[in-house]
Order: structure tokens, then sequence, then C-alpha cells
């Protein structure tokens, strides 16, 4: 049979609730395409001169070049992340030296917040990806396309379509993508109501005082603001349903997330 | 005159669009005491055997614990996170044989999405923050319990006194509280509508066809659902009007963002 998870090893295996760690490819890509931004971590180029790593925010999304259609639970995918070419991030292989980057990206949905009656129980909901891979520049020019549809629909579906493409030879030449071959990853799922000590739940003077129960927590979007250079009078359908649709789901999961399992 | 700015130097100052960074000590703290999530990131131990960084999603908050009710745009504040103390990244300066790790520490908050004629000029309204600094571990018992409230109150305001406090002597042992002290930090921030090219805006057939405007997006809380084990009936005040202020502050946020500036 073929792999369907991340095999885990030292770097990816959660070791602190370890019942919340999850490998399966569709859970971790699941959890990095829904999650709107990305943190990306790299190492200092000189550690002895400037010690600290550095991460920085981005939109970026998983997909398989070879074989676009794909079963995202069915193998590895790779991550593809873009920005401007002068960007920090984006120069990272040309200013370090190398073809391959080492970084690490972590893709978290917060889905509740947990009261307990004191506050050491207290927790979160949430759903949290870390990845790690090696980071490259996309050279192959159908891939670079492919790649930016791809992180462009990860914003709004069909968007790309939608809007004024092929990019010009001078956007693409401006637009960096970077392809993160990923080496290790797991996620970690929190959900369910808060958890209280016994000792707690038997404090008749604590438990009379103290409200215990979960906030749910979802991303929102509103309404569709049209810019002052927009001429299409009406919101086309594609984005109208789908921030409609995309809200119900979200906050759909984070009620449910807030039940008791 | 006293700084009320982080000094801008090689590691912190922002390059790609300029006119987004902010080093004011206020921006830059308000920030990471809004997000809900902070990402944290620190090197490998021997990058030599692992050559990867890592990030954790974390709960934190600045404060100042030497003048607690200071105004938060008048000097440097710490950073406070927590966890299990067998967590790894609380075991970090023991792992690794350091008083003092050096970590990055980031808040973004999403504000929108740029809905552009070319997906090149799409973009996101966000307000970011990134610090880096050392991490040690809090060792001054009323630092700790000082910090453990400041985070709680981060989550929900006034959660800590209306909860079963103080902590047991085993809650606070089981809890290391981790302190980063920073020695750098800025902020990024984006707001108002897509830009698009001046040939794009005079191709009719382009402007008929593609909508343009912004997402406005906002962490959105639920009405608080009480767990099964709760004795309290009402959702007490200081909740109940938290979570709704709290949301119709973020909302408006992200729809003024979302204007022409």
């Amino acid at each position: 049979m073929a792999d369907t998870a991340y095999t885990k090893e030292t770097r990816n295996t959660v070791r602190r609730h370890r019942e919340r760690g999850q490998y399966d490819f569709a859970t971790v890509h699941s959890i990095v395409n829904q999650a709107s931004i990305l943190h990306v971590s790299f190492l200092p180029t000189d550690p002895l001169e400037d010690p600290f790593p550095t991460i920085l925010p981005m939109i970026g999304s998983v997909g398989l070049f070879s074989n676009p259609d794909n079963d995202p639970g069915a193998q590895p995918l790779d991550l593809y992340i873009h920005g401007h070419s002068a960007s920090r991030l984006m120069r990272l292989p040309t200013a370090q030296g190398l073809e391959q980057v080492p970084v690490c990206v972590a893709a978290t949905m917060l889905d509740g917040i947990k009261l307990a009656l004191t506050p050491f129980n207290h927790s979160c909901n949430y759903r949290s990806a870390v990845l790690h891979g090696y980071a490259s520049i996309v050279t192959d020019e159908a891939e670079k396309s492919w790649a930016l549809a791809l992180i462009t629909d990860g914003l709004v579906p069909d968007r790309w379509d939608n809007s004024r493409v092929p990019p010009t030879k001078a956007e693409m030449t401006s637009t960096t993508v970077l392809k993160v071959s990923v080496v290790s990853a797991s996620a970690k799922v929190n959900s369910g109501e808060p958890g209280d000590d016994r000792k707690d739940l038997k404090d008749d003077a604590v438990t009379s005082s103290v409200w215990t129960g979960v906030l749910p927590v979802h991303e929102q979007i509103g309404a569709p603001q049209p810019s002052s250079t927009n001429k299409v009078a009406k919101v086309p359908q594609y984005l109208d349903q789908w921030w409609q649709a995309e809200n119900t789901k979200r906050e759909t999961y984070a009620h449910d997330a807030s039940r008791p399992k």
C-alpha cells in the first residue's frame, strides 16, 4: 500500500498532547490550503554575526505540478509561495548562495478560545500544520504560471481565469515563485470543550462563580467593497457565492469544534 | 526626547514597500497584543545535523513587569509566552544549553483580500509585526504570576480575576513562562484599495469584465458556547460585552481598511 502520511521523525513528531498529532497528507495539506496566511521562517546567513531566525508572513498553496488533479491525500505535495523578485524571501537563495534554502512553514487556524475554571486549563481550539523543506526558485515557465494560478485561486477560487491573464512578460519577471520540497510535516488539531480538574469541578464556590465554555472563532469575510475604479456593477457570481458559502463553512466548523467530543 | 520607536537596523528594516514599514513602539506592541496567535521561530540545535528552523504557534502578550501600567507607546516592552513545562519551546533554553535563546516572533492580522484587474496586482490588507529577541525562562515568581495574568487577560480581558486563582503550586510548576527581551522589531501595515496599472485601467475589455475591490476580513468571535460542566447560567457581563464589542471593533477596522486612501 502506498504511503498516505508523512513519516514521523524526530523533527516533526508531536510530543505534547500526542493525541492531537496528525501526519496524513490529507489533513496537513488541507490545513495549509485553508489557512489564509502562511508564516515562513529561515536561518540567518551568518549566525555568528546575527543569531536570529526570521519569520515572514506569506501567501501560498500546496499542489503537485506533475499531476495537478491529484487527490491531495494521496501523496506529498510541494508548497509554493510567491513574491516580488526584489523581496527578501524571494532573494534568499541568491543571497545565501544556496540553490535550496532550508525553511519552515507554519499554517495555523484559531477555531476557538476555551475558558476553563482555572487559567491553567485554558486553551484554544485550532488546526495547525508545520512543514520543513527546501525552498528553491521555480525556473520552469509552465510550472511558474501554474503555481501563480494555484496561489491566486487559493485566495479566491476561479479568480485567475476571471482576471486579466496571462501576465505580461514584465509581470512574470517581477514575480518570483519559490517551491518548497517538503521533507517532513505534521499537523496538530484541537477541538472540543475545555477540560477541568476534578478538584475544581467538585468545588461549588468555584463552579458557581466561573463561567466555562468556548468562544468559537473563525475568519469572517465581509461583503465585497468595490474599488473606486471598478466598472463591473454587480459582484460576479463566482465571487459572491464563494464568500458567503465560505463564511458558512468556517462558522460551522468553529461552532462544531466547540462541542464536547 | 526619549525614543518612541525601535531603531532601524539591517535586521528589521522593511525594504519592499518601505512606506508600509512602521517602527514606533505603539504600533508594534498593539499588533502583537491584538493578534490572537503568535508564531515563534527558533534555530536548530545542531544545524549540521538538522538544518531547519522550526515555527510553533503560541499565545502571548507584550508588557513591562517593572511598570505594568506603562503607556505601551513609551518604551520597548518584553514579550511573554507560556506553555507546559514539558513542551518543546519551553524546554528550549535547557535543551540548547543556553540561558538566552535567539528567537523570532511574528504577529499577523489579515484585514482584507485585494482583488485587482490582474493577478500580479492582487495583494492583501494586513497588519504584521516581527520581533527578534532572546528568550529566557522567567524564574521570579511574582513576574511569572503577573505574566500568566497578562497572557490570560490577553485572550479575554478580566478573565484572570474571574477564574479560579491563584494557581496551585502544581499548576505553577507545570507551567513555564518565557520572556523575550526584544532587540529589534518592526511592523508592516497595508490598507486601502487595490492598485492597478494605467494600461489595464484604460483597457475597456479588461475593466468591463474584471470586478475589482476588497474583501474585508476579520477574526469573528461566535456566541459563547457553555461547556457541559458549566454551572453559571448567564454569560457574565465582562465576557458578553467584550466579545460583541470586539467583533464590532474588528469588523469596523477591516471595513475602514478597505476604503481608498
